[in-house]
Protein backbone atom coordinates (compact mmCIF):
# COMPACT_ATOMS: atom_id res chain seq x y z
CA UNK A 1 0.00 0.00 0.00
CA UNK A 2 1.98 2.85 -1.24
CA UNK A 3 0.08 5.50 1.69
CA UNK A 4 2.18 8.56 0.30
CA UNK A 5 0.31 8.80 -3.22
CA UNK A 6 -3.22 8.87 -1.35
CA UNK A 7 -4.82 12.00 -2.20
CA UNK A 8 -5.49 13.93 1.50
CA UNK A 9 -8.80 14.72 -0.44
CA UNK A 10 -9.66 10.78 -0.14
CA UNK A 11 -8.31 10.27 3.38
CA UNK A 12 -10.38 13.26 4.45
CA UNK A 13 -14.03 11.27 3.06
CA UNK A 14 -12.67 8.21 5.31
CA UNK A 15 -13.95 9.43 8.42
CA UNK A 16 -16.83 10.45 6.84
CA UNK A 17 -17.73 6.43 5.56
CA UNK A 18 -16.69 5.67 8.80
CA UNK A 19 -19.34 7.78 10.76
CA UNK A 20 -21.77 6.41 8.19
CA UNK A 21 -21.10 3.12 8.97
CA UNK A 22 -21.65 3.46 12.73
CA UNK A 23 -25.03 4.33 11.68
CA UNK A 24 -25.45 1.20 10.21
CA UNK A 25 -23.82 -0.38 13.21
CA UNK A 26 -26.53 1.18 15.13
CA UNK A 27 -29.03 0.47 13.16
CA UNK A 28 -28.35 -3.50 12.99
CA UNK A 29 -27.33 -3.69 9.88
CA UNK A 30 -24.40 -6.73 8.57
CA UNK A 31 -24.15 -5.20 4.63
CA UNK A 32 -23.65 -2.34 2.82
CA UNK A 33 -23.06 -1.35 -0.88
CA UNK A 34 -21.27 1.91 -1.92
CA UNK A 35 -24.73 2.87 -4.24
CA UNK A 36 -26.39 2.90 -0.30
CA UNK A 37 -23.18 4.16 0.90
CA UNK A 38 -23.26 6.85 -1.34
CA UNK A 39 -26.54 7.80 -1.60
CA UNK A 40 -26.81 8.38 2.06
CA UNK A 41 -23.34 10.53 1.49
CA UNK A 42 -24.36 12.22 -1.58
CA UNK A 43 -21.32 10.41 -3.43
CA UNK A 44 -21.12 8.59 -5.85
CA UNK A 45 -20.82 4.65 -5.28
CA UNK A 46 -17.93 4.64 -7.94
CA UNK A 47 -16.11 7.46 -5.98
CA UNK A 48 -16.81 5.43 -2.55
CA UNK A 49 -15.09 1.67 -4.46
CA UNK A 50 -12.05 3.85 -5.98
CA UNK A 51 -11.60 5.51 -2.44
CA UNK A 52 -11.37 2.18 -1.00
CA UNK A 53 -9.67 0.87 -3.35
CA UNK A 54 -6.46 2.57 -2.40
CA UNK A 55 -6.63 0.60 1.11
CA UNK A 56 -7.06 -2.99 -0.17
CA UNK A 57 -9.74 -4.98 -0.90
CA UNK A 58 -13.10 -4.19 1.13
CA UNK A 59 -15.79 -5.89 -0.71
CA UNK A 60 -16.73 -8.18 -3.15
CA UNK A 61 -18.08 -7.70 -6.45
CA UNK A 62 -22.36 -8.48 -6.03
CA UNK A 63 -22.33 -9.15 -2.20
CA UNK A 64 -21.27 -5.79 -0.72
CA UNK A 65 -19.48 -4.98 2.24
CA UNK A 66 -19.64 -6.43 5.34
CA UNK A 67 -20.17 -3.09 7.87
CA UNK A 68 -18.43 -4.00 10.58
CA UNK A 69 -15.02 -5.47 8.87
CA UNK A 70 -15.01 -2.28 6.53
CA UNK A 71 -15.81 -0.34 9.82
CA UNK A 72 -12.80 -2.19 11.65
CA UNK A 73 -10.80 -1.70 8.68
CA UNK A 74 -11.14 1.88 8.35
CA UNK A 75 -10.33 2.61 11.90
CA UNK A 76 -7.26 1.29 12.19
CA UNK A 77 -6.43 3.04 8.72
CA UNK A 78 -7.01 6.47 10.45
CA UNK A 79 -5.84 4.91 13.59
CA UNK A 80 -8.53 5.47 15.60
CA UNK A 81 -8.82 1.82 16.99
CA UNK A 82 -6.29 3.30 19.88
CA UNK A 83 -6.82 6.68 21.91
CA UNK A 84 -5.37 9.59 21.31
CA UNK A 85 -4.53 12.02 24.26
CA UNK A 86 -6.08 15.81 23.38
CA UNK A 87 -5.03 19.02 25.17
CA UNK A 88 -7.56 21.59 24.58
CA UNK A 89 -6.80 25.32 24.95
CA UNK A 90 -9.93 27.73 25.88
CA UNK A 91 -12.56 27.28 28.58
CA UNK A 92 -14.58 29.79 27.24
CA UNK A 93 -18.10 28.99 25.70
CA UNK A 94 -16.74 26.90 23.18
CA UNK A 95 -14.28 25.28 24.79
CA UNK A 96 -16.70 24.56 27.27
CA UNK A 97 -19.02 23.10 24.71
CA UNK A 98 -15.93 20.69 23.08
CA UNK A 99 -15.32 19.12 26.41
CA UNK A 100 -19.01 18.61 27.28
CA UNK A 101 -19.31 17.07 24.12
CA UNK A 102 -20.19 13.15 24.52
CA UNK A 103 -19.02 12.60 20.52
CA UNK A 104 -15.96 11.87 21.61
CA UNK A 105 -15.89 8.79 23.36
CA UNK A 106 -15.51 5.89 21.13
CA UNK A 107 -14.30 7.72 17.91
CA UNK A 108 -10.64 7.52 19.38
CA UNK A 109 -10.08 10.89 21.46
CA UNK A 110 -10.15 11.94 24.72
CA UNK A 111 -9.83 14.75 26.42
CA UNK A 112 -6.56 14.82 28.96
CA UNK A 113 -6.31 18.28 29.86
CA UNK A 114 -7.59 21.72 29.30
CA UNK A 115 -5.67 25.02 29.86
CA UNK A 116 -7.07 28.74 30.15
CA UNK A 117 -5.29 32.27 30.69
CA UNK A 118 -8.58 33.67 32.72
CA UNK A 119 -7.52 33.12 36.34
CA UNK A 120 -11.43 32.92 36.81
CA UNK A 121 -11.48 29.89 35.05
CA UNK A 122 -7.95 27.97 36.12
CA UNK A 123 -8.70 25.50 39.22
CA UNK A 124 -12.30 25.17 38.26
CA UNK A 125 -13.77 21.42 36.84
CA UNK A 126 -14.82 21.81 33.57
CA UNK A 127 -16.32 18.88 31.04
CA UNK A 128 -17.81 15.61 31.05
CA UNK A 129 -14.96 13.89 33.00
CA UNK A 130 -14.27 17.06 35.32
CA UNK A 131 -11.21 18.05 34.51
CA UNK A 132 -10.03 21.32 36.31
CA UNK A 133 -9.27 23.79 33.99
CA UNK A 134 -5.04 24.51 33.89
CA UNK A 135 -2.71 27.70 33.68
CA UNK A 136 -1.83 28.32 30.50
CA UNK A 137 2.09 28.44 31.10
CA UNK A 138 1.69 24.76 31.92
CA UNK A 139 0.48 23.88 28.54
CA UNK A 140 4.15 23.04 26.76
CA UNK A 141 5.29 20.64 29.93
CA UNK A 142 1.86 18.99 30.21
CA UNK A 143 1.90 18.14 26.23
CA UNK A 144 5.96 17.02 26.42
CA UNK A 145 5.17 14.49 29.69
CA UNK A 146 2.21 13.08 28.75
CA UNK A 147 3.57 12.72 24.68
CA UNK A 148 0.50 14.49 23.32
CA UNK A 149 0.26 14.93 19.85
CA UNK A 150 -3.11 16.09 19.31
CA UNK A 151 -4.49 19.79 20.14
CA UNK A 152 -7.82 21.88 20.15
CA UNK A 153 -6.78 25.28 19.69
CA UNK A 154 -10.48 27.25 20.81
CA UNK A 155 -9.18 30.68 21.56
CA UNK A 156 -9.51 33.96 20.14
CA UNK A 157 -7.93 34.46 17.40
CA UNK A 158 -5.24 36.61 18.45
CA UNK A 159 -4.10 34.06 21.37
CA UNK A 160 -3.98 30.97 18.68
CA UNK A 161 -0.82 31.91 17.30
CA UNK A 162 1.08 31.81 20.39
CA UNK A 163 -0.77 28.98 21.50
CA UNK A 164 0.09 26.72 18.04
CA UNK A 165 3.72 27.68 18.84
CA UNK A 166 3.61 26.54 22.29
CA UNK A 167 1.65 23.08 21.27
CA UNK A 168 4.19 22.39 18.21
CA UNK A 169 6.95 22.91 20.02
CA UNK A 170 6.28 20.35 23.04
CA UNK A 171 5.42 17.65 20.33
CA UNK A 172 1.93 18.50 18.80
CA UNK A 173 2.10 17.30 15.23
CA UNK A 174 -2.41 17.93 14.78
CA UNK A 175 -3.93 20.77 15.44
CA UNK A 176 -8.18 21.15 15.50
CA UNK A 177 -8.07 24.81 15.21
CA UNK A 178 -11.15 26.75 16.23
CA UNK A 179 -9.70 30.36 16.61
CA UNK A 180 -10.82 32.32 13.09
CA UNK A 181 -6.88 32.83 11.64
CA UNK A 182 -4.91 30.46 9.55
CA UNK A 183 -1.78 29.39 11.27
CA UNK A 184 1.94 29.09 9.95
CA UNK A 185 2.71 25.66 10.76
CA UNK A 186 6.02 23.40 9.56
CA UNK A 187 5.49 21.07 7.54
CA UNK A 188 5.55 17.96 9.61
CA UNK A 189 1.85 19.38 11.49
CA UNK A 190 -0.98 19.22 10.06
CA UNK A 191 -3.79 21.92 10.98
CA UNK A 192 -7.79 21.15 10.28
CA UNK A 193 -10.03 24.33 11.00
CA UNK A 194 -13.03 24.72 12.21
CA UNK A 195 -14.58 28.43 11.50
CA UNK A 196 -18.67 28.71 10.82
CA UNK A 197 -17.98 32.31 9.13
CA UNK A 198 -16.10 30.10 6.29
CA UNK A 199 -18.32 27.52 6.39
CA UNK A 200 -21.45 30.04 5.66
CA UNK A 201 -19.67 32.28 3.27
CA UNK A 202 -18.78 29.54 1.28
CA UNK A 203 -22.49 29.00 0.69
CA UNK A 204 -23.78 32.32 0.19
CA UNK A 205 -21.44 32.74 -2.67
CA UNK A 206 -24.10 30.32 -3.88
CA UNK A 207 -27.13 32.13 -2.90
CA UNK A 208 -29.32 34.63 -5.47
CA UNK A 209 -29.61 37.66 -3.67
CA UNK A 210 -32.68 39.48 -4.11
CA UNK B 1 -17.73 35.54 -15.90
CA UNK B 2 -18.53 32.02 -16.06
CA UNK B 3 -19.69 31.62 -12.65
CA UNK B 4 -20.98 28.20 -13.11
CA UNK B 5 -17.44 27.15 -14.78
CA UNK B 6 -15.79 27.76 -11.24
CA UNK B 7 -14.57 25.08 -8.96
CA UNK B 8 -15.86 24.78 -5.98
CA UNK B 9 -12.62 24.10 -4.02
CA UNK B 10 -11.78 27.57 -5.39
CA UNK B 11 -14.73 29.25 -3.67
CA UNK B 12 -14.31 27.41 -0.53
CA UNK B 13 -10.45 29.29 -0.39
CA UNK B 14 -12.64 32.84 -1.16
CA UNK B 15 -13.64 32.82 2.31
CA UNK B 16 -10.56 32.28 3.75
CA UNK B 17 -8.58 35.19 1.55
CA UNK B 18 -11.17 37.08 2.75
CA UNK B 19 -10.32 36.68 6.59
CA UNK B 20 -6.43 36.94 5.94
CA UNK B 21 -7.13 40.35 4.17
CA UNK B 22 -8.96 41.47 7.39
CA UNK B 23 -6.21 40.70 9.31
CA UNK B 24 -4.11 43.23 7.44
CA UNK B 25 -6.50 45.81 7.33
CA UNK B 26 -6.59 45.60 10.99
CA UNK B 27 -2.99 45.48 10.77
CA UNK B 28 -3.20 49.03 8.92
CA UNK B 29 -2.00 47.68 5.31
CA UNK B 30 -2.79 48.92 2.42
CA UNK B 31 -0.82 47.28 -0.50
CA UNK B 32 -0.51 42.83 -0.22
CA UNK B 33 1.04 40.63 -3.04
CA UNK B 34 -0.25 37.06 -3.81
CA UNK B 35 3.19 35.92 -2.36
CA UNK B 36 2.40 36.93 1.06
CA UNK B 37 -1.10 35.96 1.66
CA UNK B 38 0.49 32.58 0.14
CA UNK B 39 2.94 32.45 2.60
CA UNK B 40 0.66 32.98 5.55
CA UNK B 41 -2.04 31.15 4.31
CA UNK B 42 0.24 27.57 3.76
CA UNK B 43 -0.82 28.17 -0.45
CA UNK B 44 1.39 28.93 -3.34
CA UNK B 45 1.29 32.20 -4.90
CA UNK B 46 0.66 30.81 -8.50
CA UNK B 47 -2.66 29.22 -6.55
CA UNK B 48 -4.00 32.65 -5.03
CA UNK B 49 -3.47 34.42 -8.48
CA UNK B 50 -5.35 31.35 -10.55
CA UNK B 51 -8.32 31.30 -8.08
CA UNK B 52 -8.83 35.32 -8.29
CA UNK B 53 -8.22 35.40 -12.23
CA UNK B 54 -11.56 33.53 -12.13
CA UNK B 55 -13.39 36.42 -10.70
CA UNK B 56 -11.27 39.64 -12.40
CA UNK B 57 -8.17 41.16 -12.71
CA UNK B 58 -7.76 42.62 -9.02
CA UNK B 59 -3.68 43.44 -8.61
CA UNK B 60 -1.21 44.51 -11.45
CA UNK B 61 1.80 42.78 -12.27
CA UNK B 62 4.67 44.20 -9.95
CA UNK B 63 2.53 46.33 -7.86
CA UNK B 64 0.44 43.85 -5.71
CA UNK B 65 -3.04 44.01 -4.59
CA UNK B 66 -4.89 46.76 -3.09
CA UNK B 67 -6.22 45.31 0.48
CA UNK B 68 -9.60 47.24 0.48
CA UNK B 69 -10.26 47.10 -3.08
CA UNK B 70 -9.66 43.29 -2.78
CA UNK B 71 -11.70 43.26 0.98
CA UNK B 72 -14.41 44.77 -0.63
CA UNK B 73 -14.58 42.58 -4.40
CA UNK B 74 -14.61 39.01 -2.59
CA UNK B 75 -17.23 40.42 0.25
CA UNK B 76 -19.03 41.13 -3.17
CA UNK B 77 -18.57 37.79 -5.18
CA UNK B 78 -19.42 35.84 -1.53
CA UNK B 79 -22.60 38.05 -0.92
CA UNK B 80 -21.37 39.02 2.19
CA UNK B 81 -21.81 42.76 1.78
CA UNK B 82 -24.86 42.45 2.87
CA UNK B 83 -26.25 40.69 6.17
CA UNK B 84 -28.20 37.27 6.17
CA UNK B 85 -30.71 36.44 8.61
CA UNK B 86 -29.50 33.29 9.96
CA UNK B 87 -31.92 30.48 12.17
CA UNK B 88 -30.18 28.29 14.82
CA UNK B 89 -31.47 25.24 16.12
CA UNK B 90 -30.06 23.59 19.03
CA UNK B 91 -29.82 25.61 22.53
CA UNK B 92 -27.34 23.28 24.14
CA UNK B 93 -24.08 24.08 24.90
CA UNK B 94 -22.81 24.12 21.30
CA UNK B 95 -25.69 26.20 20.69
CA UNK B 96 -25.53 28.70 23.15
CA UNK B 97 -21.28 29.10 22.58
CA UNK B 98 -22.67 30.01 18.73
CA UNK B 99 -25.55 32.12 19.97
CA UNK B 100 -22.50 33.89 22.10
CA UNK B 101 -20.09 34.50 19.71
CA UNK B 102 -19.09 37.65 18.30
CA UNK B 103 -17.07 36.67 15.16
CA UNK B 104 -20.34 36.65 12.86
CA UNK B 105 -20.65 40.45 13.25
CA UNK B 106 -19.53 41.83 9.96
CA UNK B 107 -18.98 39.25 8.67
CA UNK B 108 -22.41 39.07 6.81
CA UNK B 109 -24.79 36.98 9.68
CA UNK B 110 -26.85 37.48 12.11
CA UNK B 111 -28.73 34.82 14.11
CA UNK B 112 -32.61 35.87 13.89
CA UNK B 113 -34.05 33.64 15.95
CA UNK B 114 -33.07 30.21 18.02
CA UNK B 115 -35.16 27.27 18.43
CA UNK B 116 -34.95 24.18 21.20
CA UNK B 117 -37.09 21.38 22.32
CA UNK B 118 -36.33 21.28 25.98
CA UNK B 119 -39.32 23.56 28.01
CA UNK B 120 -36.16 24.05 30.20
CA UNK B 121 -34.69 26.23 27.52
CA UNK B 122 -37.63 27.63 25.60
CA UNK B 123 -38.55 31.11 26.71
CA UNK B 124 -35.23 31.92 28.56
CA UNK B 125 -33.01 34.75 26.43
CA UNK B 126 -29.77 33.41 24.62
CA UNK B 127 -26.74 34.57 23.18
CA UNK B 128 -25.20 38.16 22.34
CA UNK B 129 -28.39 39.50 21.06
CA UNK B 130 -30.74 38.57 23.77
CA UNK B 131 -32.99 36.29 21.34
CA UNK B 132 -35.60 34.48 23.53
CA UNK B 133 -34.94 30.52 22.72
CA UNK B 134 -38.43 29.43 20.12
CA UNK B 135 -39.97 25.88 20.30
CA UNK B 136 -39.03 23.68 17.48
CA UNK B 137 -42.53 23.72 16.33
CA UNK B 138 -42.16 27.33 15.12
CA UNK B 139 -39.20 26.98 13.18
CA UNK B 140 -40.94 26.76 9.92
CA UNK B 141 -43.31 29.46 9.97
CA UNK B 142 -40.63 31.53 11.26
CA UNK B 143 -38.07 30.74 8.28
CA UNK B 144 -41.46 31.34 5.97
CA UNK B 145 -42.78 34.66 7.07
CA UNK B 146 -39.13 36.11 7.39
CA UNK B 147 -37.53 34.87 4.12
CA UNK B 148 -35.07 33.21 6.06
CA UNK B 149 -31.82 31.07 3.86
CA UNK B 150 -29.79 30.41 6.23
CA UNK B 151 -30.04 27.46 9.07
CA UNK B 152 -27.40 26.51 11.61
CA UNK B 153 -28.12 23.02 13.03
CA UNK B 154 -26.71 22.49 16.37
CA UNK B 155 -29.00 19.26 17.61
CA UNK B 156 -27.72 15.99 17.86
CA UNK B 157 -27.47 13.66 15.06
CA UNK B 158 -30.78 12.02 16.00
CA UNK B 159 -32.86 15.24 15.42
CA UNK B 160 -30.23 17.29 12.85
CA UNK B 161 -32.53 14.89 10.04
CA UNK B 162 -35.67 16.28 10.77
CA UNK B 163 -34.56 19.80 11.73
CA UNK B 164 -33.18 19.60 8.13
CA UNK B 165 -35.96 18.49 6.84
CA UNK B 166 -38.13 21.28 8.30
CA UNK B 167 -35.78 24.30 7.09
CA UNK B 168 -35.55 23.17 3.84
CA UNK B 169 -39.50 22.94 3.40
CA UNK B 170 -39.72 26.36 4.74
CA UNK B 171 -37.10 27.98 2.41
CA UNK B 172 -33.65 27.34 3.51
CA UNK B 173 -31.02 27.14 0.64
CA UNK B 174 -28.13 26.86 2.81
CA UNK B 175 -27.16 24.79 6.16
CA UNK B 176 -24.51 24.70 8.25
CA UNK B 177 -24.30 21.46 10.18
CA UNK B 178 -22.92 20.70 13.51
CA UNK B 179 -24.63 17.05 13.98
CA UNK B 180 -22.42 14.71 13.35
CA UNK B 181 -24.11 12.94 10.41
CA UNK B 182 -25.08 13.26 6.73
CA UNK B 183 -27.70 15.20 5.42
CA UNK B 184 -29.51 13.92 2.12
CA UNK B 185 -30.67 16.83 0.39
CA UNK B 186 -32.29 18.39 -2.75
CA UNK B 187 -29.83 19.72 -5.10
CA UNK B 188 -30.46 24.05 -4.61
CA UNK B 189 -29.59 23.12 -0.92
CA UNK B 190 -25.98 23.06 0.18
CA UNK B 191 -24.90 22.23 3.61
CA UNK B 192 -21.51 22.81 4.90
CA UNK B 193 -20.22 20.39 8.00
CA UNK B 194 -18.84 21.47 11.15
CA UNK B 195 -17.75 17.92 12.84
CA UNK B 196 -14.69 17.80 15.34
CA UNK B 197 -14.59 13.85 15.18
CA UNK B 198 -14.23 14.72 11.20
CA UNK B 199 -11.57 16.66 11.25
CA UNK B 200 -9.45 14.60 14.33
CA UNK B 201 -9.59 11.32 12.40
CA UNK B 202 -8.36 13.42 9.23
CA UNK B 203 -5.06 14.09 10.76
CA UNK B 204 -4.66 10.71 12.73
CA UNK B 205 -4.12 9.44 9.45
CA UNK B 206 -0.96 10.71 8.96
CA UNK B 207 0.46 10.52 12.79
CA UNK B 208 3.10 7.69 13.75
CA UNK B 209 1.81 5.31 16.40
CA UNK B 210 4.49 3.73 18.83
Amino acid sequence: MARRAIPDIVVGRLPVYLRALSFLIVEGRQITSSQELGDRLGISSAQIRKDLSHFGEFGKQGTGYDINFLYDQLRQILKVNRMWDVVLVGAGNLGKAIADYGGFAGKGFVIQAIFDTDPAKVGKPMGIDNLMVQPLDALGEMIHAKGIVVGIIATPAEEAVAVARTMIDAGVKAILNYAPITLTVPSHVRVQYVDPVVGLQRMTYYLSTS
